[in-house]
């Protein structure tokens, strides 16, 4: 048989253990999640063990951009978010998911509510030096969330980081979200 | 732990059973693959004796609409797509993967060679009746394949559908195509 290529499924372990401390899980819209003591990130697929000994595991993958116009993607460039830097020792993991009615709109529509009305990639994109984010795409992988968003920053731009959080729950594209929790980590030394 | 909702991968296994029997299998761009004797659709899972035991596996899941717009969709719903209807006795799975610059491309320059410039969408509208198709994604799941095409139609529609193939291979989109194959199925009584 010919093998599929590469594993780009990345699953978000919270547990026993792990590469950060949970600090907080703030339930912002709808039922939360069981804070664990770590979460953990795997790449690769997991064992049965590590599943069945998880509080819960979020699986999603990076993907192309789906909205972002070549201009848009032009000013994104020029601070390419970079994961892992030492200085950023804060993570916040947002898991999102969007109300059936998003998902019923066609392109346009979504495009419309998303940067037209509620400027999510200009918002976005006045925080790029601070802070560091990735996309993660699970609603195709039958998961429970339809995004799990990643932020990762340092001490100082900590309050930044809410300032950005603020901005977008106040657009148009938020009254669509229908579940939202924020686990909040600290990097184990 | 929380488990995953639904499982919404499809893996379409060539092998030695199926209810689709193989009569071709068409290399059209780049490398073809191994002609198996039937083709099987499986929405669960695969065992891994499933796997080892097949020619190959190509996995894909359906998805909301990436490029269509309202006025699109609202010509599309008209005529909506069926799979599996008594007098539709054959399929055609077409497996495809575009170039990087393709996925390199933001989504305003995608949209443009796809419909402004290519005319997908309103060329496939024009055989809604005749021919029943589903897209499945596959690259965001590290396939080898980006994605694969399922079309059904009757005996009477087979010349409809290859004015249809012969039509979009014929665009602007398809010189980002850098592999293609056809296979070609029968449905067993």
């Amino acid at each position: 048989m010919e093998a599929q290529k590469t594993n780009k499924i990345v699953s978000f372990v919270g547990g026993h253990n792990g590469e950060w401390k949970v600090s907080e899980v703030v339930p912002i819209i709808g039922s939360t999640l069981t804070t664990p003591n770590y979460l953990s990130i795997h790449k690769n697929t997991l064992s049965p063990e590590t599943e069945q000994a998880s509080d819960w595991v979020l699986k999603g993958f990076a993907s192309n951009l789906r909205y972002t116009t070549r201009e848009e993607k032009n000013i994104l460039d020029v601070n390419p978010s970079v994961l892992g830097k030492v200085e950023n020792q804060f993570a916040v993991m947002i898991p999102i998911k969007k109300k059936e009615t998003w998902w019923a709109m066609t392109q346009d529509e979504r495009r419309k509510i998303l940067e037209e009305n509620s400027r999510h990639i200009e918002i976005g994109s006045k925080y790029l030096t601070a802070i560091n984010r990735q996309l993660y795409h699970s609603r195709d992988l039958g998961e429970v969330f339809d995004f799990v968003t990643w932020f990762e920053f340092s001490e100082e731009s900590k309050t930044k980081f809410d300032e950005l959080l603020a901005a977008l729950r106040k657009t148009e594209e938020w009254s669509y979200v229908e579940r939202e929790v924020e686990v909040r980590l600290v990097k184990m030394q």
